[in-house]
C-alpha cells in the first residue's frame, strides 16, 4: 500500500496532468471532464485520490462543479480576438503617461510580485552565466573601462552585428552601427535627430509606453495609428494621417509589437517605406522583438525596403540576452552624424566591457542555439498563460494571438477599469501595465497588458486566475 | 673607461636632470645655465658628455644658445596669469558648437595622436586592474544583468555614495541618488528636468563643450557668464544676467571647473546658491572635478549650501577611476520624480556590473589612497605641462593656474587662431581642444585647452613645443 506522501504525489500527478490537457486543449473550455470512477479506473488509482485530484484543479480554478453534476472544464471568456480599431484621431496629442508608469517601473524591482507588468524575462531563460563568465574573462584580461569608446562605440561589436545583420536579409556596415544603452537611447537619439519639440510623431496603438514617455519628454505630439492585433499598423489610416496632418517621423515596430505582439508582412513593410518616403517621413523602425518570433522564423525589419536612408533602425539585446547590460544599437542611416553628436551629448559611450561580453557571445556561435530555445519558451509559455487567461477572465473578453515576443494584450468588457484593476492586482502582489499606459490618448481604459517573459509557474497560473476573479468583481 | 652605451646613458641623465631644474624652476626662463666646463667639473663628466647633454636640451627646445655664448633657458612667454573678462552678454545665445566637438571626439580614439585634446587620463594612473578583477569576480559570482535596475540605481552603489557624501560635508540619503551613464547623462537628464525649449540657462565662460553641446541639443540658450580663472563664475554678473533676463537654470562647476581649474571660494558657493535661490533658478552643479584639489583636500559642493532642494548635484568615477565605466549619479533634490522618469525614458537603467564593482571599489576603502596618488600625479603633470607651455608658447601668452583637475587654458596672442591651430597640429598628430568649443557665443578665438591627463613624457614634450612653434608660426 502507498505511503501517506505517494498518495499525495499520486494526486498532484494526476491533477498536473489534466491540467496540462485543459492547457493543451484537449479539454476544451466547458468540456465534460472524465467522471470519478472513470478517471480512477484509466489512472489505476482511488476514487479519492482521483477526487483529491479534480479537488485541487477547482481550487486552481481549472475545472468547476457543473450545474447538474459533473466536473468541467471552467469556461469564463470565450477566445476572442482583438477587434481592430478604425477610427483615426489624426490631430496630434500632447502625450502624458509618465505618472502612470512609475507604479509599473517600482513592481518591477519587487520579488514579492507577480511580474507580470514590466517586459521581464525570467534570468533563468537567459545565458547569464555564459555572458558574465565571457565578461569576467575580459575583464581580467584587459585594462578595458580606462577610456571612452569611439563615438560608435566598440568596433568588435559593431563587427559581429554587421555580420548578424545578414540573417536579417540586410547587409549593413560596421561602421553604419552606433551602439547605444539598449534600444531606448537608441529610439531616444533617433527621436532627437529627427525631429524638434512641437512636432507630431506618428505611433501605433496601442504602443510601448516607455516609446510615448519618450516623445512626451521630447515635447512632441503623437498622432495614433490604430494597430491590427495581427497585422500591425493600418496603413491605409497611417496614409490618411499623412494627408491630414504634417507629421515629421513614424515609429513602428513591425515585428511583433509591444504589445499586441503583431507581425506586419513584408508586403506591408515594403509599402510602410514607401509610403513614408514618399511624404518624406523617416521610420524610426523597433526592432528589438525581431529575433522572438514563435514559429522560429526571421522575419526581416522594415529597413530592408529602405534606399534613401530614411529608416533608423533600432535594436538591443535587452530582449534576447541580458537586459542588465544595457547593449542596444542604431543604424541611423542618413542621420548618423547628428545620432553620434547626439550620442556624445546624452552619455558620451556605453560602458564598454558588457558590449565586449555579448560581442564575444555573439561570436561564439552560441547566440543562434540559445535564442532559438528562448523562443520556443515563448511560443510556449505565452500559450499557457493564454489558455489561462480564456479560463479565467469574464465573458466578453478579447484576447490577442501573439506572433512573437512574450506580452498578451487582453481586452475585457467595457465595465472594467484597468487602472483599478491594476492598483487591486497590486494589493494581492501581481504587477499588471494598465492599458492606457499604451496610448497618448488615454484609450484602452478596458484592457491590459500581461508580460509572460516568466514561466507559467503554478503561482503565475493562480495570478491569473486571481486577475480574472478581480475584473469580475468590477462587473458585479 | 665607460662603454657607449654608459656614455649615452650618462649624457641623457644629465639632461634629464637639468630639465628637471628647469621645471622646477631653479633655473628660470631666460637664466643662464653653467657653461660646459663648469657642468663637467661639478658633474665628473666629460666636455663632450655635458655638451651633448646641453644638444639633448636644445633640441627639445628648453634651452637656446645666447646671442653672444652660452646656453639660456629659453624663454618666449613669460607667466601672464589669465585676465578675467568682465563684459557680460546677457542676451541669450543660441548654441552650435556641435560640429567642432566631432573633430576632438574623432581623435580621441586615435592612438597615434599625442593625446592633449579630450579630457582622457592615462590608463597607468587608474585602477583599471583591481576594478575589473572585482568585476570579474561579482560576474562570476552571480546572475547580475538578467533585469533592469530599479529607477534610481543598484542600492549597493547609492549607499556607498551616501557614505562618501560625508567627506563632501554632505549627508545625502542612498534614496536621493539617481545613478547614471556618467555625469554627462546626469547633467543631460537635469537640463531636462528643470527646463523647456527656448530657455536661457546661464554657465561659465568658457565652460565645458559637453555642456554646451547638451544645451544645443536641447533647443535651450545658453547666457554666458564670465568666470575668473581662479575664482570661477563672476556672481557680480549672474546677479546682473538674472536681473536682466529671465533664466530658468544655472549650470556651473564651482569645484575645479574645465577649462579654467578654478575654485569658487566657500562664501561664494553659499552666495551663488542664495542669488539663484533668491530669483528661483536651479543650480545644476558639475562635481567631476571635485576629487582632484592639487592641494589634497576635498572641497565642499555648492549643494552643501542648498536649503530648498534646488540644487542637482552631478558626480561620476569618469574622472578618477574608469571613464568606459560609465557610473555617474545625480542627486536631483526636488526634481527626484522627474530626474527618475526621464533616466527611464533615456537609458531605462544603467549596465549593473559596472556600478556593483564601483561600489566594491569604494567599500574597500582603497579608493580614497588611490585619488591621493591620482591628485599628486596631476598637481605635478599639470606644472610640468604648464613649465613647457611658458617654455614654448609665443611671448604674451597667458596660461591658467589651476587648482585642480588636469585642463590647462591658454590664452595666446591675438593674432593666433584656435581652429588654425588646431588643424595645423593635428597634421603633426597632436590633439588640442581648441577656445571657441568652450563658449555658446564663438569667443576665444585665441585660446586653447590642453589636457595634462597623461604624464609629461617626452613626446608630450616635443608635442608642447611643436604647439608653441605652430602658434609663433602664425604670428609671422
Amino acid at each position: 500500500m502507498p505511503s501517506k506522501k505517494q498518495l499525495e504525489l499520486l494526486y498532484l500527478r494526476t491533477a498536473d496532468e489534466i491540467a496540462q490537457l485543459i492547457h493543451n486543449r484537449t479539454f476544451r473550455a466547458g468540456e465534460r471532464l472524465p467522471s470519478l470512477r472513470r478517471l480512477a479506473a484509466e489512472r489505476k488509482i482511488s476514487i479519492a485520490t482521483a477526487l483529491a485530484a479534480y479537488a485541487k484543479l477547482e481550487s486552481d480554478g481549472l475545472i468547476e462543479i457543473g450545474a447538474k453534476s459533473g466536473h468541467f472544464v471552467r469556461r469564463q471568456c470565450d477566445q476572442l480576438p482583438i477587434r481592430p480599431r478604425q477610427r483615426l484621431h489624426a490631430a496630434p496629442s500632447r502625450v502624458s503617461v509618465s505618472s502612470g508608469i512609475i507604479a509599473v517601473i517600482a513592481a518591477m524591482s519587487d520579488r514579492a510580485v507577480v511580474p507580470l507588468g514590466g517586459a521581464l524575462i525570467a534570468p533563468e531563460y537567459l545565458p547569464l552565466r555564459a555572458l558574465n563568465r565571457s565578461l569576467a574573462g575580459l575583464a581580467r584580461a584587459s585594462l578595458c573601462g580606462a577610456t571612452y569608446d569611439g563615438p560608435r562605440g566598440p568596433v568588435a561589436l559593431r563587427q559581429q552585428l554587421a555580420k548578424r545583420s545578414l540573417r536579417w536579409q540586410l547587409s549593413i556596415d560596421e561602421d553604419q552601427f552606433v551602439t547605444t544603452v539598449g534600444a531606448m537611447e537608441a529610439i531616444h537619439l533617433s527621436l532627437s535627430a529627427v525631429t524638434r519639440p512641437g512636432d507630431a510623431v506618428a505611433v501605433e496603438s496601442p504602443a510601448y509606453f516607455g516609446l510615448l514617455q519618450a516623445i512626451e519628454h521630447l515635447g512632441l505630439r503623437a498622432v495614433e495609428i490604430p494597430a491590427h492585433a495581427e497585422r500591425g499598423m493600418d496603413l491605409d489610416l497611417l496614409q490618411r494621417a499623412l494627408r491630414a496632418t504634417p507629421i515629421r517621423a513614424c515609429v513602428a515596430s513591425p515585428n511583433f509589437m509591444n504589445p499586441l505582439g503583431a507581425l506586419m508582412s513584408d508586403e506591408d513593410k515594403q509599402r510602410l517605406v514607401a509610403l513614408l518616403t514618399r511624404h518624406d517621413v523617416p521610420l524610426i523602425e523597433d526592432d528589438v522583438y525581431g529575433e522572438l518570433a514563435h514559429d522560429g522564423s526571421r522575419p526581416m525589419p522594415a529597413k530592408a525596403f529602405d534606399r534613401h536612408g530614411t529608416v533608423l533602425l533600432c535594436g538591443s539585446v535587452s530582449k534576447t540576452l541580458a537586459p542588465g547590460y544595457r547593449v542596444g544599437w542604431v543604424v541611423p542611416g542618413r542621420y548618423q552624424d547628428k545620432v553620434e553628436s547626439l550620442k556624445f551629448s546624452h552619455t558620451v559611450g556605453n560602458a564598454t566591457l558588457p558590449q565586449l561580453a555579448v560581442a564575444e557571445y555573439f561570436e561564439s556561435g552560441r547566440y543562434d542555439r540559445h535564442v532559438r530555445k528562448l523562443r520556443s519558451n515563448f511560443a510556449r509559455g505565452v500559450q499557457r498563460f493564454r489558455d489561462a487567461v480564456v479560463l479565467s477572465f469574464p465573458r466578453g473578453t478579447r484576447i490577442s494571438t501573439p506572433r512573437g515576443g512574450f506580452a498578451l494584450w487582453v481586452e475585457m468588457p467595457r465595465g472594467v477599469d484597468a487602472y483599478t484593476l491594476q492598483a487591486d492586482a497590486l494589493r494581492h502582489q501581481i504587477a499588471i501595465a494598465p492599458g492606457p499606459l499604451f496610448s497618448a490618448r488615454r484609450g484602452f481604459r478596458n484592457c491590459i497588458r500581461i508580460s509572460c517573459g516568466y514561466p507559467f509557474s503554478p503561482r503565475a497560473s493562480a495570478a491569473i486566475t486571481r486577475l480574472g476573479e478581480l475584473a469580475a468583481a468590477q462587473l458585479g
